[in-house]
């Protein structure tokens, strides 16, 4: 680890911040790591801005090979730091070994899928509508449109994804496709895996030729820097995965702005999973186990944790309870990501213990060692939970809601009552059918992804996925921060009339020189 | 005009409010036109949008072809209105009959195209990513994508369009192509046109067997009615059009909602016009008094209205000066829509004629009767337009400044110090390719619309057209309001993971039963 330095990345330099320390920790032991990371002045803030914004018009007209060849790049480099990257990251958040490398392959995997996504074209939206001279009472004018990128993109690195949604993760790889340039506010979880990955992408930049402000990053506190990064003028939008303070604090900066802008929030969900009838009297036993599984798999840090779980009662239900208790109680504490998340679970995890409307369930083994998750499982009845808004809370960590609901009715109206999420599940079979029907529009209102017969953890990075939904699991419901439709939250539109051949963009040139799909008069096609 | 009733309608019913009245006016003579309109009391609101609310489910569920047949019995219920629409759109805004009869023919013509475009399909998105039970690690699941409606919209209807941003204009036509209910706020300027195209989409509603909710309308101050629509939690976006200061007020009321939904609003824009050296050198007579038609046409009361002239000093410039000079102290006094927009017209025009650094070129010829708009035009250096902000306030009407720059440079600088703007628009010849080439990029993060040698009112309604841009010239400059782009924003995109077959929508069916584009593992196909 002799190549960690302490210092952030302003364009092409490398500089140790005035403005303060902070380390990286091992959360399993609670030393530090070395080195010192040097916190980002506004002077520094100033000028990752200012290069972000000199590299933005020659970055956002690079072609669609050079920036596919790019992103394509920034994962070869990040292969390229090798195991050391792997060692520091688990030394950072306390994840395993296999889960990293797992995470590393999606990192790689979603840069080169953004590649692909570039170069095919169809994300410029190119619209063509050709004059029409003789039309009467008016001539039309010709009209073109193409997408362009909104401009530099404030990009927050999230603790519980150290590489997938961090400083090369998501929001970077699609701000980056869209022909963003990107000042990453580095999360301080994990200071030294985010100098690896960042000079990683500070090398492609290089090695592409690129304007050296196409990408920064920042250490400091989010109240600080990462508020004054939202307010500077020339970032046009925020990506960012965390908690539901971190992200209406940053959407309260935005909208404060002289000029508002997006901001892409991906907050707090608890992830309803519906016990259906006849999936119980198949399967309880088995569903109780996986249950626990998806629980407590990685001490439960995931935005898709399955927080609650609703179901009719039954003797069925009954079995389901009895196999996930037992398999909870033997589920071992598993260290968390930073002292900060261990408190907050434990506190979050306390405040349900001590609920008068609440029992528990069953608890996981106790902890060998600071900072360490037992997971919770609690129940309380649907009257209880409707009167309640804070047992809609997250509770970031292993721990889980069941709402045991009287009948078919009671489930639809406290599915009515929830807040909007990621991901809504159903365990299903043929006979669930009619119930599902009913649930369904519900679930569509409340939910951005809806699953049946499987866990919510686990998020497949491809086309069709979406990782969003209705406030407060993001902050707007019209994206994704996850999958390729992503490229579209860093885009907007706009049109050309009647301009000369000479300044018209290459994507709406005559003859469809790029080979795009391109609608002409609102027909799809590639002439 | 028997037919007026002064009836707010809230689902199948006409009801008449009970919070006190307001009346049109004939603002070409101040007089008031029968009958008095009751405005929406709180429980009125309550009952629209819960109808709304309660149709939303049925709504955004209807087939492509009975929601776009839906559409086009807007239009025709709009067009069997007959003449009663224009002679009394005529008496409330002033507008000439030709105007009117041409916003008519725009208004059932976008409501036609939007049920083309749900017709064809492509605005669902829909994406396919099969299963892959055999990939290692792990298998893929099947993942499937659509788009789905918002929810319930609240639309502002606008003065300066009385049929074509008002009750059936373009928010509504791309909310309910999107599959939103709609509870419009009419506009207090024209109570009867709405009274007549609400009753005409009530019909529409009816005669197609779709739930009462679909279409709801309340009159009411934008303050009170208003504020309070785009604060219940069941509507879930807004489309305004209309002032910096309206729109921003509810910017607010949206953002500070326990839910914070997307306001598209549609506000302020001076739509700089660039005067280039070599066209001006060619025809600089010709552009005076173009501009001059541009400026005073249907007194100046349009978004896309060219209130600021770009130019570098020249002889040239001095010849366009005196011609549209000429052209100006030529033209009528126009009557402006209402009393009102009278009022701030001249207050804004008072401001520039007092302001020390402002020098007056031109006035128009005297008013002959009330709330009449004498054009104005005006002249500042770069400096002093650089140093005051308040010189970039819009002045809704015929109000235009014109800059003369030193050189290129600043010409360049001072684009720079725009804020944002729906057009920007280049006089120019083969000659200012050079200049242009250097502009664009400033334009393009400027301005939703770049055109050449025309004027930037009159807005095409198509496929390619984006009316929108930075802020403050929209809210959201993601989107458009003209267009048929306009209908995603009123989406969101839901995935379904591995659902039965019984529960797809038929958009996501196998075998692509709706014979629509989709995405497969990100191929576009129709397969």
């Amino acid at each position: 680890m002799g190549t960690l330095t302490g210092k952030m990345l302003i364009g092409s330099t490398a500089t140790f911040g005035a403005d303060g320390t902070v380390q990286g920790l091992d959360p399993s032991t609670g030393e530090h790591l070395a080195p010192d990371y040097g916190l980002a002045s506004a002077a520094d803030l100033e000028r990752a801005c200012a290069l972000a914004a000199a590299a933005f018009d020659t970055y956002r007209e690079t072609s669609l090979e050079a920036r596919a060849t790019f992103l394509e790049t920034c994962a070869d480099e990040i292969l390229a730091i090798g195991d050391d990257l792997i060692v520091r990251a688990m030394a950072e958040s306390g994840l395993p070994r296999a889960r990293l490398e797992g995470e590393r392959g999606r990192t790689v995997g979603q840069l080169k899928l953004f590649a692909s996504v570039v170069r095919e074209g169809s994300w410029l939206e190119a619209r063509l509508d050709p004059a029409l001279p003789d039309r009467a009472p008016l001539p039309r004018s010709d009209l073109r449109q193409r997408h362009i990128a909104l401009g530099p993109v404030a990009v927050f690195g999230a603790s519980n994804f150290p590489l997938a949604f961090s400083v090369a993760g998501g929001d970077t790889a699609s701000a980056l496709a869209a022909g963003c340039p990107v000042v990453v506010k580095a999360h301080n979880a994990h200071p030294g895996t985010s100098e690896l990955v960042g000079v990683a992408i500070q090398k492609a930049v290089a090695k592409c030729g690129l304007p050296e402000g196409v990408f920064s990053m920042l250490y400091g506190a989010g109240t600080k820097i990462g508020s004054a990064l939202v307010a500077d003028p020339r970032i046009k939008a925020v990506g960012f995965t965390g908690s539901r303070g971190g992200g209406t604090a940053l959407m309260q900066v935005a909208t404060a702005r002289a000029e508002p802008i997006p901001v892409y929030a991906e907050m707090s969900s608890i992830n309803p999973v519906y016990l259906m009838p006849e999936a119980l009297n198949a399967r309880a036993e088995a569903l109780g186990k996986a249950f626990v599984g998806s629980l407590t798999m990685g001490a439960g840090q995931f935005c898709t944790n399955p927080g609650l779980l609703l179901a009719i009662d039954s003797p069925a239900l009954d079995t389901f309870v009895t196999a996930a208790v037992d398999a909870l109680k033997a589920s071992a504490a598993s260290v968390m990501l930073t002292p900060g998340i261990g408190k907050a679970y434990a506190d979050g995890v306390a405040a349900l213990v001590g609920h008068d409307k609440v029992t528990t369930l069953a608890r996981g083994l106790p902890a060998e060692g600071p900072n360490r998750c037992e997971a919770a499982w609690f129940t309380t009845d649907a009257d209880a939970f409707l009167a309640d808004e804070a047992l809609q809370a997250e509770v970031f960590g292993a721990s889980s809601m069941l709402i045991r609901c009287k009948d078919q009715a009671q489930l639809i109206a406290l599915s009515e009552h929830l807040e909007g999420q990621l991901t809504a599940t159903l365990h299903m079979d043929q006979g669930d059918i009619a119930l599902a029907k009913a649930l369904l529009p519900v679930l569509e209102r409340k939910a951005g992804r809806i699953l049946a017969n499987g866990w919510p953890t686990g998020v497949e990075v491809c086309h069709a996925m979406v990782h969003g939904g209705p406030y407060p699991a993001t902050s707007d419901a019209r994206s994704t921060s996850v999958g390729t439709l992503a490229i579209k939250r860093f885009l907007r539109p706009v049109c050309y009339q009647d301009l000369f051949a000479e300044l018209l963009p290459e994507s709406l040139a005559n003859g469809n020189p790029l080979a795009i799909w391109r609608r002409t008069d609102g027909v799809l096609g590639k002439d």
